[in-house]
């Protein structure tokens, strides 16, 4: 069997990131990785399903054992990828999912460069504002600030290996699968199948 | 507008890269390169559609221009493509399609580490086998001669960006779209994009 990608999903706020993952996972050769943290679970939060709660003395430790691929600090509470349970899924033949932050995403890309890399961005920076003021919940502070954030993470865009404009879901999911398809065609994936077309040769 | 991909094809004899190419070019967006050569005509074959035929002063001053992207001689004729005009295609937002031998493609690769190159296998060599055995036409030697060919080939298929296994054509073809879709998604084509979605923020 051949090992799974690695795929690591940023994008700003308000781009349909979820929308997108939540039909690509229905794909039972996906593996949703689950972040890790130190801050308290929320209300109807599940350990293990949306995040993976540690204490922080836990979450030190997996670190200075070198297990946490990624990590970062936000608002004094730790957030990072657990790598071993990274490597164990895709040597099972999973493609694992990372939906991460870009500063995140760019330690991934450092560490592992044979990561499959998506940026997703929305139609154009108007559209998120609008999209962003539909939901109507957002005092325009909290609007000015993600689309400021918006900005700085889309500068980053050109550092991920794809970009898939989320214009409309269905082709943007239709995107998201061809890089996927693509990637499992790559020449270095293909040691097992050269092996079996030449095999009693 | 974006510049168009440069695309290589090579696949043993018998593996259905002519149809598989065929359905492809139906989108207008591919160019096939149409390849020069000195040999002569053969009866019912057009100028610029199967063949670029050129005098071999022709061919050997086009080659001193560097303007020959790749050439190699077969049998005392010269073969090979006008990188001239694979540019002027690509210049013109047209994926350029290139049907080239290994040894021609291993060129290409080295001059343009942006191509898309593509390899196709048969499903096994048994297969192939059976397949280049059922046209019926050819002798056992040549069917052997062929194979051995094959192998040579398949040898090589690593040094390529993708491997697509013809199982079943109409997968083959998807597999093959899949790979110009992600490609056409790589960051360092969103130049334009990436403006566009900023602009007016």
């Amino acid at each position: 069997m051949n090992k799974g990608l690695l795929i690591v999903v940023s994008a700003p706020s308000g781009c349909g990131k979820g929308t997108i993952l939540k039909e690509i996972l229905k794909d039972e050769r996906f593996y949703y990785s689950v972040s890790a943290t130190t801050r308290d679970p929320r209300e109807g939060e599940i350990d293990g399903v949306h995040y993976r709660f540690y204490s922080r003395e836990k979450f030190e430790q997996l670190v200075s054992e070198n297990i946490m691929l990624e990590h970062a600090e936000y608002c004094n509470n730790y957030y990072g990828t657990r790598g071993d349970i990274v490597e164990e899924m895709r040597n099972k033949g999973k493609d694992v999912i990372l939906e991460i932050e870009v500063q995140g995403a760019m330690n991934v890309m450092k560490k592992c460069p044979d990561a499959v890399s998506i940026f997703i961005l929305p139609p154009s920076v108007k559209e998120l504002e609008r999209r962003l003021r539909k939901r109507g919940t957002e005092e325009e502070e909290v609007i000015a600030e993600r689309l400021s954030k918006a900005l700085d993470e889309i500068s980053h865009a050109n550092q991920y290996k794809y970009i898939i404009v989320n214009n409309a879901l269905e082709d943007a999911i239709d995107d998201f699968r061809a890089v996927i398809k693509a990637e499992r065609l790559k020449a270095e994936y293909a040691g097992e199948i050269l092996d079996e077309v030449v095999k009693n040769a």
